[in-house]
């Protein structure tokens, strides 16, 4: 079992709040993350699969088809986007990084199964100092 | 002469368009950067000052004084905001990452000259592939 | 599960030594590691804690939070001091990266089950190219 | 149980092809990484082992031992090289990155357990993109 | 006047030799460079332009224009190539990472004044620990 | 001319303090930096050099020669040691990252200029976010 590790990058804006709290209550759970007109970073992510090595390509699977997948599904929703308005899977979430590791682990999960390999691992950083990460479970 | 680079970061929404353009035009010359609910970055701005060094205390200057400048001046005001809508000083100025580098200059210049130093470069990064440089000319 | 990372970093002084070793026996075993006035680092520490996501908020656990926990337990103790003089937890401890991610654990493991999460593992960069992780078994 | 990782480099040619593939399947599968002459990259070889503290030394154990092995039984063989024609150890493999996480393994298998501890990860960087990553099973 | 950098990346086997000297006199300057084989790099390229913000666009340049030029004539030609045989520009040209830079210049500088605006500055890392700039005089 | 960088990095403790200050004065001026028993850091050194490249081998100057002056003369002096302490072209000076520029300036130019080239910067990394440099003048 081999693991292997794309990196891809998303800029977005996002606004952390709940429209069923008040401003005093936004600003008391998620601080300048609820400021009003957004805020925004530039997103990391690092999406890891696993499997056997192919002997006849020296591949577990090609990244020729693993990079569009992730590119078509997660990437091209979420780069130059704004997370709470414009990215039809985080619709009704509050888009934390915890929220984004898990609604991605869901687009990815599928069509990485459908290659004959595992999605292992759904990681973002959101600044240099903070990332977070599913292994779907 | 002996030059001093301090970094700062801010996460920032922003949106390039110009009010007097329509869709079309915006699409076409800033691509998807002018998305209509914006898209945001974890900027990098590095300030460079220069001077003597003082031979009490083997500094240029005391960064304790420089600091609370940089951050009061300009981290403050741009750090989880939207560079459109929340920043004085960008009021009225396309966000682009020129224009913050020719205005972030404008808000350090004399409170580093206030210090008995220079500002010599202020530098953005935007993303890991492109950044920007003023040298006060 | 979701498993949440925050960066830290601290400027140290460090010796590998013991007393009850000669100069000799030291330096074979320590290398210039055990220079007789010191040597330092940027460390860096990373901590992971692992929970449930809230529904309310989004997140694991507010970061808020968990920072000054690490701050005031971690970093306020080691950075810019000298780690075999000035640290209580590392009293009478060869301040090897190993005994350091074995003391940090042992500081933070109580404090972050009080916020209802789990520390998951605690990792120290040395210098770019050595680090050291521990999982709390 | 304390994990320890020791990061080094090395700046490689390989291609990935397979002589029995004509030009037009290789390129096929392989794309740009099958260029006839050759291309190349910095590789990163992460190395990663664990062991208990040994309260002596507050080592797992000495890098000093440890840096020997991966250079001479890997690094050596590897950099400034070919890895299609110069490293024994890769000799009639395709040189994928998955090739080589499991080669470098069983490179370093039995001389790591010599001193007492356990190989746990090896792991190679081929860009700052692609990483890949074999826990020995 | 303001300074735009882009970075690009390429990944492309290179050899260090003179075809008149012979193996002991290649070995003797070049050392494992001339290894006959080939060996390679992640290099990175920075290019940095310079021009008055044009105030309608805020822009010194659009980078949609800049980013095929660099594209088409340096990064397309160097990326998984081999620099001693498939690079017109580079052709009887030792590929030092000096030349590179001097070549690369020759390549931009006319395309990119075609663009209103100046070349300033070629900067190549060929690893992490070296790098190379050419500022056209 | 061309500009060639060389990163070497080195590990050591400093502490900033003047022996005819008391305590309080000190902490007034350095903070924390003058912590009685000491901090260190992984200082990243930069070495610029320039000149015209020799068409019999593509180089400015073989890296090969420049490598060991800048360890023998530099970062032998600086690795593993306390700057207040430990080396002979610090003595007697505060080992701020202005006075160690200046200081590994003198160490060099005049080994530089016998390679035939000249000593174009010296630029020090204290912290991942605070770097000095020294152009000569």
């Amino acid at each position: 079992m081999v693991y292997i590790t794309r990196r891809e990058r998303f800029s977005s804006t996002h606004r952390l709040y709940r429209a069923d709290w008040d401003d005093e209550k936004n600003m008391k759970i998620f601080g300048p993350c609820s400021n009003k007109n957004g805020h925004g970073h530039n997103f990391e992510l690092f999406v890891t699969v696993k499997g056997e090595v192919n002997p006849d390509s020296g591949f577990v699977m090609n990244l020729k088809d693993l990079s569009p997948i992730i590119k078509n599904k997660v990437i091209n929703k979420l780069d130059h986007k704004n997370l709470n308005l414009d990215v039809d899977f985080m619709k009704n979430k509050i888009p934390s990084s915890e929220n984004l590791v898990l609604e991605i682990w869901k687009q990815l999960e599928i069509p990485v199964k459908e290659l004959g390999i595992q999605l292992h691992c759904v990681k973002v950083y959101e600044t240099e100092n903070n990332f977070v990460e599913y292994f779907g479970e």
